[in-house]
This record gives structure tokens, sequence and C-alpha cells, in this order.
């Protein structure tokens, strides 16, 4: 399984040996006078108080599940605690746990979930589905303290049910892990096409549950546009939606279900749109002499008929941390080095950006795409750095979230917020924040890093991902990090652009939520709360604001001196 | 305005003096002996009931919307009393008005329809939302007839807000219709591209209630697809969308409005996503060896990169009515003869299938796609016709309704029915559903008609869209056409097809909903219902069926003999 302390498996972390630019460019930055270390506590130092038992559910429950399919077991029931949210891993490697649940259970099918959820609803014991556990914004975190509280990993639904074809469909468990899932599709020759930055360790069910982007969503859309059908286990009954290609029946129950976040029910079986796993893969760097010339490159790319699957775009700041991560002489840095060398002198570009492209289909489709976009890219000023780059790169993409862990033990404080707007408004709104974020810096007194780069593309706007860090302010961690989540959130807010692209809502953006979605928006989603969960069991305090969450989840994890560890609170 | 006894406008009617051949082929093919003449009445005789009046709800409103904005004369409320499905028009061509509302309104701003749905709110007076009245499922109909009913003509509101070219996005007023939508756009140099077959006569607002498709939805999507963000006015509140590319906050609030018809409130704008309008467009017809040659053919090009804007292929009998709707010696039919003759004699082509491909784009787009098409179809054994075929179908492919009308003045039973299935049964729904229906004709001893062209495609299925007749059964009409009705429809439900693709629910479809959308996805729509409109004000009796809605719907009806005239039982 993952780290208790950090992200992804026990068997890795990031490697620095390799990169000598890289701590002392972050060092630089971030003016890291002395670096203070600040190592997780050991294992052995955090206690989780005995569980909360609701007799009557395990005795409902137990006669049905095998004694293997539940454990309240202190790793795992640490495991299941929280997700990977900068406050999660501070806390925990503190030793903090607020609350963890009173018991892991391991539903093997659809109707083991069906009779864990129709017991929870009779019993009033709470449930917190959990896929990867990769969530950063406090999505699987228990909360609710007077109840019993089951996590349900979903880990052993992981099958491939069926696959058509003709029709491009695949039935699969929603505990599926992005690995397990693509392997199963790419050995009969299919590929779901979703590579979210979290694909190693995060799930199907986690992704639908979130309205998940992945890498090629701008070949495959986001996962919401994947879907077909769905199965979803609420405590008034299993919604069971068609696989059906489209449909004008209503209202598309399928999207009340996508984004929900475990706070209506549980997803066990999605039906998703495949394809043909594509033969040939063309994968480049391009530096363009600015963010805002690769921009207007991109916008062209995509008014054009034809696009390509995957692009990436890092500003000039996050462009200057990828070249400060060079492995000296090989890959990635030490070609775009050397090519970057000559075009500094050959054309004066001082400050550039770098794109990857992505383009994958058979090798007549990649070649003129190719051709196509090596034109547009030019055009704009772009230079190809070839596809060593983007090869490196690509084995690279999943390593960045092993990067915190390691500034982390270095006291420093590490987030980042994607968002999206409308294309008039990307490169205003891309100013405006990063300009916010380094007045704020300045303000504090810890001059801090904020990049940014633009991660999917629609017709009608972009995604951008921003990436900030400084120094912890000591002792006052908690409220430092709401300090700038707060302000970053409602620089987008007010500025056009979404509260989450991708990350979805969980307990960190629930403040927002009715701006985002109106007052009477917020309302149609409470009646969907109340109708399908009327006991309040599912999830509960995640997505759906209570009166000025925010403020209560500050008071909640109780700031930095307030909050006693582990041992002393969690349970009842 | 429109007919109140027909399709579209009164000066339009379906001109059958230029085709000879095609009478004379529907009566012989559904074996009419001899033509029985059914005209609808006249007008004046036709009285409506006095309008019921909610004096308090009158004052409410009257206070702030100009006199000219309302209206209860009897020719306004007779056109509001029902859509264009065939027994609303079997109905009124009997001068037969189940219930017409009380009073018309017609909003001008979003403004007033807050004030309207406030106050209908508060002193408990139902609505209907009105668009161009195309609906045929029954549902602008009003059914209340215990509280006064208001329709909302949303005829006014019909401009388009504001254009931003560099993001694609449109902001437009719902009640614009199809014509003076895409004007507008045009003279900007956009277009919205969604064309349905009412496309003339029906508005943007319905469109988006009833999750409509138009005909180049293989190229921009149905309309789902296009809504970046809207407004709906709720009894509890405007529900007001982002204008955001993208977001992972919750459940998707867009999509509980797409598709509502009216049954949780009144859409008022829609900020829409759009394209430049494509300077050139190239529609041809192909003829294929049969259907099954040309699914093949359609199926290789949905699963290419690229796929034209449109796809139309008609089936053996479709293609039969087409060629008899012939205009000798000119035009569509005259040149298909020709070509068909010379095929049918080169290559023993006995039972044919056309289609109608259209690609659009720049000159270079359409270039490359007409090339790469044409290969494509002559793999599969296409033949092309050429673009006089295809410019000849563009030019007449809003006209077929007004047939439908011609066919009523003769005693014939006329209905459509669409539904969507995956790529791996398309074949076999359109078999089991052609065979089914021709058994259950003969079975009644009435020889009919049933056709099928496949309208709309996607990477996992089409949309097949059948059209039947038959002779009325003296005296039985609404029962013989109730009949075909639920037999059709549960061909598709039990066969693995959709409820509806693009027609929508209203009263018609209302009982299979429990079955398409399970039981625990109805009750998330009733939670909806109940949540946003806890009166049940909104546009009742649609969408959301109550126990055993077909039976209660064809018993309100009253079949032939029991359901007495308009001016003796509306209103109360």
């Amino acid at each position: 399984m993952m780290k208790w302390w950090g992200w992804g498996s026990p068997d890795y972390e990031f490697r620095m040996d390799n990169k000598p630019h890289l701590w002392p460019w972050i060092a630089g930055t971030l003016r890291l006078e002395k670096v203070r270390m600040a190592k997780p506590v050991r294992r052995e130092e955090i206690r989780l108080p005995p569980p909360i038992k609701n007799e009557a559910f395990l005795r409902a429950v137990s006669g049905s599940l095998k004694s293997e399919q539940w454990t309240s077991d202190e790793d795992q029931r640490l495991l299941h605690s929280y997700g990977k949210s900068y406050p999660d891993l501070f806390l925990v490697r503190q030793g903090r746990v607020r609350r963890a649940p009173d018991l892991v259970v391991y539903p093997e099918r659809h109707s083991d979930v069906e009779l864990i959820v129709r017991e929870a609803h009779r019993h009033g014991v709470c449930l917190v589905p959990f896929g990867g556990g990769t969530n950063i914004v406090g999505g699987v975190n228990p909360s609710e303290t007077s109840k019993m509280v089951v996590t349900l990993n979903m880990a052993r639904m992981n099958r491939v049910l069926s696959l058509d074809h003709e029709s491009n469909l695949a039935v699969i468990e929603a505990g599926a892990l992005g690995p397990k899932l693509e392997k199963d599709l790419q050995a009969k020759g299919y590929s779901l096409g979703h590579f979210p930055d979290s694909f190693e360790v995060s799930s199907l069910g986690g992704w639908v549950a979130t309205r998940s982007a992945g890498m090629q969503s701008d070949a495959y859309g986001k996962i919401e546009h994947m879907v077909v059908a769905l199965k979803m286990v609420t405590p008034s009954g299993t919604i069971s939606t068609r696989a059906i290609p489209a449909s004008s029946a209503g209202p598309d129950i399928n999207h009340v279900m996508i984004g929900s976040e475990g706070v209506l029910g549980v997803i066990t079986e999605c039906t998703m749109r495949v394809h043909p796993a594509p033969p040939v893969k063309d994968y480049r760097g391009i530096l363009f002499p600015s963010f805002a010339k690769g921009l207007a490159a991109i916008h062209e790319s995509v008014m054009s008929p034809e696009h390509p699957n995957l692009i990436r775009l890092q500003d000039e700041w996050e462009t200057e941390l990828a070249f400060n991560m060079k492995v000296p002489k090989t890959g990635f840095v030490g070609f775009i080095e050397r090519q970057f060398k000559k075009i500094l002198k050959a054309r004066g570009y001082s400050r550039p950006a770098i794109m990857i492209a992505g383009i994958e289909g058979d090798a007549a489709h990649v070649k003129r795409m190719r051709s196509l976009t090596a034109k547009l890219w030019k055009k704009h000023g772009g230079f190809d750095l070839g596809t060593s780059v983007g090869a490196t790169w690509a084995q690279d993409k999943y390593n960045l979230p092993y990067l915190r862990d390691y500034v982390m033990d270095r006291s420093c404080m590490v987030d980042v917020a994607e968002t999206s707007t409308v294309w008039s408004n990307v490169l205003t709104l891309h100013k405006k924040v990063t300009e916010g974020m380094k007045a704020r810096f300045a303000s504090e007194g810890r001059p801090g890093f904020v990049g940014c780069h633009l991660s999917h593309t629609y017709k009608t706007g972009a995604c951008l991902y921003f990436t900030y860090a400084c120094e912890q302010e000591p002792g006052r961690e908690l409220e430092q990090y709401y300090g700038f989540k707060r302000f970053i959130t409602e620089l987008f807010v007010k500025n056009g652009a979404a509260l989450t692209h991708h990350h979805a809502v969980g307990t960190e953006h629930r403040p927002w939520m009715k701006e985002e979605l109106s007052e009477a928006g917020l309302a149609a989603l409470q009646a969907l709360k109340t109708g399908l969960d009327p006991q309040g069991i599912c999830n509960p305090g995640k997505l759906i604001p209570e009166s000025d969450a925010f403020k209560g989840w500050v008071q909640e994890v109780g700031g930095n001196g307030a909050a006693p560890r582990a041992k002393e609170t969690a349970g009842k």
C-alpha cells in the first residue's frame, strides 16, 4: 500500500542526488537562510483511540462478509484517516490524526456494497468510500465523531468485467487503480486514455466521484465525458443507468453521480467509453519565447479542426524550475540546456516557456498532425526541442508529488491550485494570480515561488494549474496554509475562474460552493442529498457546505497551537 | 405564429402537386382502398371555456408587466394548449382541447420571469414554459385543472446578448428561435451549429430543456454538449451557473437544468459554445447496396480520427419513400432516379439505402475529408450520387413534418419514434423493431409502413429514427395510436435502446422513466423536484411519472368515444 507519511509507495522516494541544481535553486528562490529539518514522527508515536463500534451494524454485515473483508487494524485505520493534501500530510507527519475510521471494509462485489450501505443506513453508521486515497481536498477524511465511521476500501473491486469492441465500451469495477485498469484494457488492445497526475495510485471510482481530468483530456475528454453508465449504491437503493450512447430522458442522472464525492452513495461499476490503444506516440518539447506566445499558439491549435492529445505549457517560472531539475549530461534537462543555450545566443530568448505536445494515433495521423502542428508552433516562435525531451517528461510525469515530501522534510509549505477560465481571460487571470501571490509572499515577509502551467484545453478556455511554495511559518503552519488557500481560491472565484477544475471540493472548497453554483444551484445539490441520503450517512461533511464551512474547518483542525495529537482527540 | 391545426407557418403547406408518385405510393403501401377525408374542424367550432383566474397572482404581476405582455385571447390560448404530437393534432383537428392555459404571458427579460415564478409559487399558479411549441411528447400541454395555468411564451426573449470571439462563447436568451439565433450569430461570423428537424420553429430554451439533437450533432454535439452555463428561474430562486470551460465542483448543475422540461423552472439565458461559421459546405448523396453496408461504412468512419459533420443513412424502406417523393425531371429524386437506374443495371442493386453525408469547414479541411470519406464509402460499396442530391436534401430537410398534415387529412395515423443504442446492437435493434412493427400491422389487419434512418452517431453507438404509418382505426384512433406507441417504446426499452434520444419525455414517455433511470435514479429526479419546486407549480404532470402514468394518460385523453369536445371539458 502507500506511505502513511507521504505520497505513493513506500519503496519510492524522490531522487535528489542526481539533481545537483534543484535544492540550491529552491533554497535560493525561497531564501531559506537555514534549513530546518522536520521529519515525520516515528510510526510508533502515533496511537489511535479504540474504534467506536455499532454492534447492530457489525452483526448485520458480519454474517455475509468474509472475515478478511474487514479490519480495525491500526495501520489500516491510520492509512484511511486522510488523503494527501498538504494539511493532511503536515498533521500526520506530526503524529496528529483528527479522526480515524473505526473499521475498514473491503467489498469484493456490488452486492457487498449494497449490504453495507443498507445496513449503515439502517443503523446510523457513516460511510466513506476510498479508492487510491490521493484526494487532496479532504474528501476521504472521516469527520463524524459521534457515530461509527466505516471506510470502504474499493481496491478489491478492480476487474474489467466486459469489453464491447464494436461499441468501444468497457464495464469496469470502480476500485480499479490506473495501472491495473490500463494493463487489462491494453491486453485487449484498448485504452481508457485517462492519465491524471495521480494515475499510478488513484482509482476509476475516485476519478468519477471527483470529475477528474487526465493528461490526455484534450483528446478523450475529462472523466465525465467518458462515462456512459454507472452503478452507485445510495441509501435509497442502487442507481443504475443504462449503457446507451445518448438520451433525452430528463436530466442526465449520470451527472448526478459524477462528482458526487461519496456524499450520495458509493460508485461500484462504471461503463466507460474506451478506444483502441494508439500504436504510435509522438511526445516532444517546444520552447516558446514566452508563456503568452505559447498560449497564442495553443489557442490557434484549439480553434483548428484537430488538436494534439496532450498540451502542457509551463510559464516562465515553472520552466525555470524544470531547468533546475536537470540530471546533468543526460535526459530531459541536459538536452534542453544545450539547445536552450544555442537559442539564447541566436535569438535572445531570455525567459522562455516550455511546452510538451503529445500526439497519438496511427502512423498516418501522427505524421500529418506532426507536420500541421510543427508549422503552427513555429509561426508563434516555438522551437522544437525534439522527442527526447518528451520521452523524459513522459517517464517522469508521475514523480513530482514525491518532491513535496522532500520539501516538507525541510519545513516548507508547498501546494497546488487549479482552475479553468475562458480564453479571453487566461492571460489576465495568470497575471492576477501570479502577481497577487507574489505580493502576498512579500507582505508576509517570506519569499515564495509561484509557477503555473496550462494543463488542459477546451474550445472555450483552458485549465491553469498553479504551484506555490514558501518557508513554513513556525507554529502557525496551518493558519499560514489556509491563509494562502483562501487567498488564491478567492483570486480564482472573483476573477471569472472555476473554484476547481479537477481536484474536486471535499472540505477545502466547500466555503465557495454557494458562489460557484448560486444559492439555488446549491439548493439543488442539497435536495439530492436529502432525497437520496436522508440520514446523512454518506461521507458527511464533504462537498456540501454548512454555514461558513471554511471557518469551521480551520477551527476544527485547530491551527497549530490548539490541535492536540491524535491519541488525545480522535474517537470518543 | 403557427397553424393551430398542424405544423409550422399557416403560409406553408406540403406540395403534393409536383410529386405525382408520392400519394399513390403511400396509398398503395398502406393499402387504402378508399381514402376517407378528415379535415380539421373550422376554427369557429372550437370554443374554450372561460379562464380560471387567480386574482392575487394577477394583482401581483400586473403592476410590473406591460399590458401587452399578457393575454387571455382565445386564439392565443388555443395555440398554447398543446404541442405538435400526433394525438395533439388528432384531437385539435376534431376541435377537442383538453385544457387551455388561462393566461399567456410574454416575458421580455430575466426579471420578468423571476417575478412570474415568484408570484406563481406564492399564489399557487402553475406555469408552462413555451418556446416554439413543437414538442411532440405532450411537454407543453397544460394538465392541471384545479389551478390557474399560465403559459410563458418566451418568444420575446430572443437576443444574442454577447459574443466572446476568443472564447467561442455566446450568451443567448432562451426564447430565440433557430433562424433568428443563427442569423444573429452568422452576422458576426459565428454559428451555434444546432439544426434539429424543427429548427425553423423551435427555440434554444426548448432545445436545452429537452436535450435536443441537431443534424450536425456528430460535429458539435447534442445541445447538452454545447451548454457552458445557464440561468433558470425556479420557485427556490434563480440557478445561475458560471461561464467556465470545465469544473470539478460537485455534480454538474448544468445537467440538472438540461433536460428538465420545465418541471424545475424556466430557463431564461444560455451561455453556449459557438464556432466560426464554416465557409465551405459539401453535402452529397451516397447510395449503398443495403442499410447494413451503409452502417459498416459509418462505423468505420466513426472509429477514425475524423468524421463528417452530418451523416443520415436511410434504410431500404425509407429510401423507397424518398424515391417516391420525386419531383419529375428536376432536383433531388430526378437525379437519384437516373443514377439509380444505371446502378441497378450495372450492379444489380435491388434494395439500396441512401445516405446524406455533410462536411463543413475551410476549403482544405473539406477537400481532405471529401477524399478520405470517398475512399471509405467506396470500400463499402457506396456509390457517390453527387452534391445536387445533397443540395436538394438540404433545401427540403425541414419540410417533412408538413407531409404529416396531408396524410392526417386522409385519415392515416403517422408517427415517429427515435432511440439510440450501442454499435453492437444497431442492426439487431433495427431488425427487431422493423419486424415487430410489421407483425403488429399484420395482426391488426391494417398494412403499414415502417422505415428508419440513422441520424446521429457516437463513438459508442448511434441514433435510429423510425417513422411508421397506417390507416386510422375509425372510432378508436387514440387507442390505436397508444397501442403502437407502447409497442415500439417497449421494443426499444426491452432491447437495450434508449427510451428517447432527442424527443424528451413529456407525458408520453413517463411510464418508462423508472425502467430508464432505475428506481433510485428516479428518486434522484423526484428529490430535485421536491427540493426546487415544493408546491409542484412547474409544468406539473410532465417528465416525472406518477404511479402507472401511461394508463393514466390514456384514460385522461379518454380514447375516442369517451372524450368530449374541448368546449365541454376544459377549465372548470
